[in-house]
């Protein structure tokens, strides 16, 4: 799926604009947000900065790029895991450890990327209209997680619960961002307990007393995204 | 309380620091802190680049005032209204209302200082120790708001909520910056329903199945901000 996504660049052009898009990567990755730019990129690739955008219009565009990158390969980490289980929680674990894993190499130069995420009219913001292919694929791994497993919730929170789980990853990779523990082992931690408290909350979820308060719970986070 | 914290200036040196301030505050309010600067502080002060540097090191100092400033104004708008009431969940509402409330003049320029707030090791983000003053005032009124009403939370769940409920306040003023709806009602919506949510699920602590998850939701919390 991830290579018929990138297929062989064939022409000259979509060879230079590979290129490109991979030399930007590597400069977010290693020298970040901030020391990244259109004309950094340009003398590596040895093209003119015309040529760069003829590719990319800015370097935002290429943050967009990055973003479908890490969320491509958190797809492909992800799917040989899913196959493993049918447990609500460990497919849930699985989406969210295999998705901080492929932000791993963004660490050190994370919130300069946060920073520029959400300034003023940011085009870069995850909840933004441009982010839009890469936050689709994201969200459809939490649904996949949920389809795919076995439960006995009722109906309207199965249907509510990816959208919710999801605002739970966005705040999730926040918090690894300013995580300066070794290996942002915090991180983990964090998600080691959340998915504990998953575990003991959603069996109550059929005890009509407490399913009224997470229904509503699962329907707010759906206008806070809306 | 406010006024005993900002004593009218007596001397020349506390009258300039005074100007300076006040000076930066509107300038944050009218004009953001992008296009904020010492410099253009110190001429519209009519005093010079070093006498404003004398009395504060940097623009992110002047950023920790306004967070002071809107911080103490909060307490002094929300005392009153807790004096009306010894409902919980109302007098929480107080306490996160009166909060957008004080933030409102900033709202056209709020994204700015999130971004800058969230830049790599920035000591204006609302979490560093730069900002401890400001963020004790408002967990003070958090504390005072649980300790003042009439309710029957077991003792570690009373005691756990206020870190849980500061948190909640740092979320929805995320949201609140992003919100462009006309007197950002959506941000009201929002709270009024987490209200709602909390009226309904509070009185379920005492049962022993729930009381678990709430209980493991609140240290976890906890942990968030440790």
């Amino acid at each position: 799926m991830f290579s018929s996504r990138v297929p062989a660049p064939s022409s000259k052009s979509d060879r230079t604009r590979a290129l490109l898009r991979e030399i930007a990567l590597r400069s977010f990755r290693e020298d970040g947000y901030d020391a990244t730019t259109i004309r950094r990129i340009a003398q590596e690739a040895g093209v003119s900065v015309g040529t760069t955008h003829y590719h990319f219009a800015s370097k935002n565009q290429l943050v967009q790029e990055l973003y479908l990158d890490v969320q491509q390969r958190h797809r492909a980490a992800l799917s040989p895991v899913l196959d493993e289980t049918d447990d609500l929680i460990e497919r849930l674990r699985a989406v969210y450890r295999t998705g901080l894993e492929e932000l791993t190499p963004y660490h050190p130069h994370a919130s300069e990327f946060v920073s520029a995420a959400l300034a003023p009219k940011s085009d870069i913001n995850p909840l933004s209209a441009e982010s839009t292919a890469a936050r689709d694929i994201t969200e459809e791994l939490f649904e996949r997680a949920v389809a795919g497993a076995k439960h006995s919730l009722p109906d309207d929170i199965a249907r509510g619960l990816p959208s919710a789980l999801f605002l739970g990853h966005l705040l999730l990779a926040l918090y690894w961002v300013y995580d300066s523990s070794p290996g942002q082992a915090k991180t983990r931690r964090l998600l080691d307990r959340g998915l504990g408290l998953l575990k003991l909350a959603l069996p109550l979820a059929r005890l009509p007393l407490v399913r009224k308060p997470i229904t509503e719970l699962i329907d707010m986070i759906g206008e806070v995204r809306a």
